[in-house]
């Protein structure tokens, strides 16, 4: 579990990759208000898409930002980079002390099944889990015209069992919230990540001068069957909540590489990832 | 195991993240050259760090550029983009046929531990993994003045070999060779990532309109005294090779959370990712 146990006014730090005047970061500040020290450090632009990526070869800029909840005013910051790089600046460099909790969204659109690992908001969280910190990222299914209330309504619910449950060290929450009237939520589950891909899909276009250009498009697939998954869920009404951590190790495909003659070969210790 | 049988000739496209005129990639194809049909598409410009980053916003274009191997000249395309754009720019518009195989690198440093998941050279394998083909990342951790031959030929030596006998679906292999004389490689061990994290760091500066900026900057911790990490084989001179893979679901810290009262938990299928 967490070791830093969150004081009766946990500091809370938001993030998300829409940049910080987009809608749903507003929405989340305003559902999580009174639950502690709120301060929001984001990107300046929206970085969607940018997966983990830090920036190493340029210098970033943080500029003070107003930002008001209902209880008041709270402290901001827009950063000129991406997720990753404004949860790091944020704790060594913005804030007087680290955040208890780091809560990345309210992402416009879903970041589920393979999305994960393109998703910008979801790495704002894994820096901070990287970080040694508790983190969710909260996602809304709607691409179209996101109401973020009922989204707002559900992070505040996870969000306070965190801060009284705390997380298991290295693991996040990754919520996604369906598109669907209050009413019509079924509920919160446990999921995994589906398997999934993208049937992609460029266009090939011509510029004025003449040039081809390509440009990104394709269709979502499904290829996971599976009840437990997070795109079952939100299918189903619920909201999907997904453990995530960031060991890339394919530690059950050890067994069918011991025949490759390896010159040190190794049998995984599985405990020894927390 | 991969459904794609390479034929005697198989297809390989090399990619990478330091850019198409990089010395890496260069020394990647040579050494890799007579193994099959080679190709390159990989970045224009240096792209380290973005992590998975793909560009949805905005187009990407390709452009023809001349690369030789030893046997002559192969097929090249420069990709104005990321690495994970540049894999499905090639598999989706660029290439014939689909690759057989995808080889990333040489990486000039190593893709260790945490930094597999900013780094866009394995990310490009990670792309390649995800449209269901057999990949390969290759760093050498050298950042100084890297000689690549050594690292070109552990590359060719697991190429062939995973040629030879396929890679699990959805697994690909992170390879990081030791700066060493060829002599003092002890061999290839297979590996789990270490866990570690960065004491970071940025430094703040003035520019010269006296406006402050912050430079990332720090120190990597290993965090893992585990013998059977990348890290440490790297440390005792052995050539790491980590099976990795894109589902970040943390499966074993499900039990920590079933006391969450969920509307709907479920219990994790094990088999339910290969």
């Amino acid at each position: 579990m967490s070791t830093s146990a969150p004081a009766d006014r946990p500091r809370i730090l938001l993030c998300n990759d829409d940049g910080i005047h987009a809608p749903g970061i507003q929405s989340l500040a305003s559902a999580l208000d009174g639950l502690g020290e709120l301060c929001v450090v984001a990107p300046t632009t929206e970085q969607s898409a940018v997966g983990h990526a830090v920036t190493v070869r340029d210098p970033v800029r943080a500029h003070k930002e107003k930002f008001e909840v209902p209880s008041g005013p709270i402290p901001a910051w827009g950063v000129t980079g991406t997720p990753a790089d404004s949860v790091k600046l944020a704790c060594h460099e913005l804030l007087d002390a680290p955040p208890d909790l780091v809560v990345s969204g309210i992402n416009q659109g879903p970041n589920t099944a393979v999305n994960v690992l393109y998703s910008g908001t979801v790495s704002a969280a894994t820096e901070a889990s990287i970080l040694g910190l508790d983190a969710l990222a909260v996602s809304l299914c709607d691409w179209s015209e996101p109401q973020f209330e009922m989204a707002g309504r559900w992070a505040r619910r996870l969000v306070e069992r965190t801060l009284d449950r705390g997380l298991p060290r290295g693991v996040l929450l990754n919520v996604n919230v369906p598109a669907l009237p209050a009413d019509e939520i079924e509920g919160a589950a446990l999921t995994r990540q589906a398997r999934s891909r993208w049937e992609e899909g460029f266009e090939e276009r011509t510029d004025p001068a003449d040039r081809p250009y390509y440009w990104l498009a394709g269709t979502f697939v499904d290829l996971d069957d599976g009840q437990e998954t997070d795109l079952s869920a939100i299918e189903r009404g619920y909201v999907s909540v997904t453990p995530i951590q960031h060991d890339m190790t394919a530690h059950d495909a050890f067994d069918s590489f011991q025949d490759w003659d390896w010159d040190e070969s190794v049998v995984e210790d599985e405990s020894g990832w927390e």
